[in-house]
């Protein structure tokens, strides 16, 4: 490979771009190993350190990960399509082409309870659900594991009060989830908002999603809402941003600017 | 303040911990200057590598940017709701209550064309949009800008043949925009669906949004189809994560898993 670019570029970019756009054209496939530091150094006639910083651009932009004592591999982005409204993207659309594939085919995406507890409410939380700050909330943890490794972290927060003696507040909800049983006690959810942000992971995140260096999170707080407009529940979900392409479908509508 | 926590964690991250409760009761407030490296050396007895870490973690979780030769600063994190799907949001939702809070009040959001080009379709573009990979397309490239910074890179991609002639192809597409051209060619936009991702940025996305480092990006790629499903735009956009929350609104369907 012979170096390209303006000149202006230090040496290192121009490296880490002639490997980004192998890796685009398909000259590396998911998992396969990059030319290391060595190879770099005699391909491009660099020193150690030019090498190695090339190297970590594609790292630090998520390409790429490097396995200890093994190399540096392009990274396998298979992600999971997580559809916001499935109704309309599934029903109404079908499947149609996307520009980002995804799939979880062959792979298995499991649920973990992790915790049933009541806990006082965050300020933010309390804020949303129409209670005062610290009021008691029935708040359950899940996991979502996909091929052992954990991708989505989930929190739901709802008043202790309003779900007391419902299974709610037990590890098994029974039939149809919590959803069936706010039915029940005449606070079915038909409406749901979700906001997305994301940033870097806390360490406490990092670990618990076992996240490689330079891979932000997405966070989702997604909010249930009964046909009376009061919030009943709040998820609160944190995401491997490499593990998941979110996607959203709907009509036309006043607004249409990006 | 004296260091709590369970001894197990480096000293570096209680620090650090105790820094983000501080930020998180208000003790420091957006813009605020947090305590130095050497004040915090004072006040825990730890050597400057120590304080330098624990203010190494802030920033690298978003929550802090440091300005050269002043110090050490509290984010001031006033995102820009971005709405998904207006109409249901705003005409049937109403402003509501929501977890994170984001306005523009007070704060101008300005839309720059940067170009109109005639460029090659790439590959997941073209897949989309049903055209040949290389095919022509028109590209429109905007970019928007809050205060002065820009925070969202915008790349409108449409089939090249379907446009010629129309406005679209020139600077100023007229009134009702490119959505209004492409209806009176009877290409009218009734769907959009919105896939949503979140990386580190590039090095030429970090110049271009002017990141702080330990920002990541999110990309919303959006489709437009028409009533019989055909694909006539993608927009691809690049938006500094930590200048936007992403809101989608929707009603309850068969799917409720997060």
């Amino acid at each position: 490979m012979v170096s390209q670019g303006t000149g202006r570029q230090p040496k290192y970019q121009r490296i880490a771009n002639e490997l980004k756009a192998a890796i685009a054209a398909g000259r590396y496939g998911p998992g396969d190993r990059l030319p290391g530091e060595n190879d770099l150094m005699a391909a491009h006639a660099v020193a150690r350190m030019t090498a190695r910083q090339a190297l970590g651009v594609l790292q630090s932009e998520g390409l790429v990960e490097a396995r200890k004592g093994a190399g540096v591999f392009v990274r396998d982005f298979r992600p999971i399509r997580r559809r916001g409204v499935e109704r309309l993207s599934v029903r109404e659309w079908g499947e149609g082409r996307s520009v980002w594939e995804a799939d979880i085919e062959g792979r298995e995406l499991a649920v973990e309870l992790v915790s049933v507890t009541e806990e006082p409410a965050p300020e933010a939380i309390a804020r949303v659900l129409g209670l005062a700050e610290g009021a008691p909330t029935c708040v359950r943890r899940r996991r979502f594991v996909l091929d052992g490794r954990p991708v989505l972290l989930a929190a739901s927060y709802l008043d202790a009060v309003l779900v007391a003696g419902t299974a709610i507040t037990l590890p098994d909800t029974g039939p149809g989830g919590i959803y069936a049983r706010l039915d029940e006690i005449g606070r079915k959810p038909i409406r749901f908002r979700e906001e997305i942000r994301s940033r870097m992971p806390t360490s406490e995140e990092a670990e618990q999603l076992k996240l490689a260096p330079g891979t932000p999170v997405l966070r989702i707080s997604r909010t249930a809402y009964t046909d009376d407009d009061q919030a009943v529940e709040v998820n609160d979900m944190v995401l491997d941003a490499s593990a998941y392409v979110l996607e959203y479908a709907f009509n036309a509508s006043a607004s249409q600017h990006p």
